[in-house]
């Protein structure tokens, strides 16, 4: 059947306006902001008002074999919302309702497209709160964070997406809307089909409305605020905090490079102190969050911190803080940003981190980074060069950052999910048994072969 | 083939010793501590000190289609390590090594069959905490743990099992060795099978190692203690202390006639007391601590508690809660205990608890209680009649509360698992289309289906 013949069917099934086909507007959802992530063209976009809608456009396209690209807001960083050729592109963000926030249970439900820090404010306005913080939060959705299973700046301490998922509406198979989870603290009646959802990627289904654990109000927190000369150094002061029992509430890493960016974007200042800022935090309350900040201050001037402190602005510490989320983005205002995103043992973090300045030598680039350090989960990056030669030296070094935390007991993505970048590296790290159940999984919960086709644990040729 | 012939054959792939096959040891590992669960004649019961000698169990089983039943030490509340006719009964018990304690990752590597107490006494000694603590923690393993998703007295606020497996080895397939999960704190490559494994109840596969995040030492408790005329009106004092924003570090619900079980094993006078006794803790440190203290008194004595008080002796609170971890053995001492494991939201607690009562009154029969009340985890329980009649009554009374827990949002199993007992619940639960994801992940992970097949979500009729 001719394309235009499907979408005009398609058309049929759903309300008018909810099929867009202007091809300059399905262009602007053809892909995610993984630079160089390759991307097809899109027959067009579904933009649904409902989990019914969803449902007719997930039976239409199982009957007609045609793809489906799930898309939250498209801040992911892996291609994984990237276009395929002839697909519909299905965006939530249309679907942002916040069901409900139940205070006595406390759970919150929400639509797929609800957006992080939209969800964050409402729950603090019943003293609750919903830990993950993904540096895209005031951006990026509920939908995608479960999509990617995302982290954030207070996992090293709260855990990520999937620890806070307890259930899930979604739409699956050849168009079924099933519940999966529950809403009681408790429960193990068959498989965790609710957390194998929970960063798929969208090859299993279309997560439609999510049931979401919440936390109290976090109590306020102490910082700790080090410059040092190196990578390494730095390093060292995150593996002492470890091995000193702390369980800090952030403890991130920015280099110089990162903080120009910021500064050059933000005027701030940061880049004049030192070479690295090391940022810790701890959220626990009285005496025992005193002694965790002393500890991690004497841990980072033992690690030879050029300049450390405690400090006792809380809009200064803010100011820092937001600088860290500010990195990414103010990165990618020099340029398409390629970075990785691995993860290594808490305690190799100063030797990952040595290994990606050799890395940088050997292959003669620059690498910049930064880190929520305080879990392993490092973020070398560098803006993608305009000439061909810098950049296969680019790719070589990352290729050898990826290969070194292997090597280390690592893993090669931390956080943002494998989408068509880590496609190559999942197949290293999980070996040929492991990806054949992967592939079991996916062929028997997605008998249509429609959810998001390729991605993941496709071939990374394909 | 004829049985004989098959142990023989299965014999000579092992090492001398690994494969029992006389009948009276065989039958003693028929059974589970679930009372009235059926269960078959397994042909041996094989013994292997090692992931190799899972491996070539689990191969030759495939090859020759003989079901495989995992087992750790047998504590089991639903029937899910019961023989089936033909089976092997694989134990794991001889596989009892900590492989590993690594206290700057906080984690612990472990073989299937150690005792959970034994790794908690191990993390003692290292300053490190394993949280998930069943009643049956002194003789049941972190394998058989792990195959139910096991839970506890803390897991109102620490999580349940799952929540610390950060990965594993498996025996899948028809005889892979795999390792699903990762070491590192974050990690997002791929599917979460790790997750998946934790609570299939044996079967998607044979889990030979463990690896597991733990905590920091826990704080020192405050326990506050509380007797209730009723039932209801203790629910209510777990429902205000929910309300009340306060995540106890356990809140449990014990009651007379249990307190009496137990009174009469170890002579502790707890009966003479009250109806019910409420035990609530908290380890939150300092005034925090102190403060949740106080709320928690003040919803007992609101809740019309006949005597409350703050515990000031760590021995009378630890004796309290040492009667609350032997109310399930001290009825055991009085005959096969029959029981119900349903989980239902934590305000609606009271509701469920009177339901209970209304189902007892209903038939005409008398039951007891014992609860995780914090997380609305409730175990109504009864000592199996002899009387046939009685016995009807008391699985009607039974069945009235299955409905009725789910009518309330609740679930069949909260922590005990489906295995044999629950398998109708299951259905009625989740449904047929999340009943078929069920299956389609069984067969595409159970390709020669022997992995202890029928449990969880096969016909409660098979």
């Amino acid at each position: 059947m001719v394309s235009q013949e499907l979408v005009t069917m398609l058309g049929k099934r759903l309300p008018p306006g909810r099929v867009v086909t202007d091809p300059e507007v399905v262009a602007g959802y053809a892909r995610d902001q993984a630079a160089l992530a390759p991307y097809g063209t899109a027959l067009a976009v579904v933009r649904p008002q409902d989990t019914e809608q969803v449902r007719a456009t997930v039976a239409f396209c199982a009957e007609h074999g045609v793809p489906i690209v799930p898309r939250g807001a498209g801040t992911g960083l892996s291609g994984g919302a990237n276009a395929l050729d002839g697909c519909v592109i299905l965006s939530l963000a249309a679907m942002d309702a916040i069901v409900q926030i139940d205070a006595a249970e406390r759970l919150a439900v929400v639509q797929a497209g609800v957006v992080n820090d939209d969800l964050r404010r409402a729950c603090a306005e019943h003293g609750l709160w919903y830990p993950p913080d993904p540096a895209s939060a005031p951006w990026s959705t509920i939908g995608g964070n479960v999509a990617t299973n995302a982290g954030g700046l207070c996992c090293v301490k709260y855990g990520v997406t999937r620890d806070y998922v307890l259930g899930l509406e979604a739409v699956v198979g050849r168009g079924e809307v099933v519940r999966l989870g529950r809403r009681t603290a408790k429960g193990v009646v068959g498989y965790d089909l609710c957390g194998l959802m929970v960063g798929s990627e969208g090859t299993l289904g279309i997560v439609t409305e999510i049931t979401l654990r919440l936390r109290g109000t976090r109590p306020a927190e102490r910082t700790v605020v080090g410059y040092f000369d190196s990578l390494t150094d730095a390093g060292e002061a995150v593996s002492a905090v470890t091995e000193a029992g702390v369980v800090p509430s952030a403890l991130e890493l920015v280099d110089r490079y990162c903080l120009l960016a910021v500064d050059e974007w933000k005027r701030m200042g940061l880049a004049a102190e030192g070479e690295v800022l090391l940022l810790g935090r701890t959220d626990t309350p009285g005496q025992a969050g005193e002694d965790e900040t002393d500890t991690m201050l004497r841990c980072f001037e033992r690690a030879g911190a050029t300049w450390s402190t405690r400090s006792t602005d809380d809009a200064e510490a803010e100011a820092l803080f937001a600088a860290r989320r500010l990195a990414y983005p103010a990165l990618e205002r020099l340029g398409p940003v390629m970075t990785e995103d691995v993860c290594v043992p808490r305690a190799l973090v100063p030797e990952m981190l040595a290994r990606i300045e050799r890395a940088a030598r050997d292959n003669d680039v620059h690498i910049a980074n930064i880190a929520h350090a305080g879990d392993g989960n490092l973020h070398p990056l560098i803006i993608a060069p305009d000439d061909e030669a810098v950049r296969v030296r680019v790719e070589r070094a990352f290729d050898q950052i990826i290969d070194d935390a292997l090597a280390l007991g690592g893993t090669v993505t931390g956080e943002h999910g494998v989408g068509l970048l880590k496609r190559r590296g999942l197949h290293s790290e999980l070996g040929p048994a492991v990806v054949a159940m992967h592939e079991a999984v996916k062929n028997a919960l997605d008998p249509a072969g429609i959810f998001n086709p390729g991605k993941v644990f496709g071939s990374p040729t394909s």
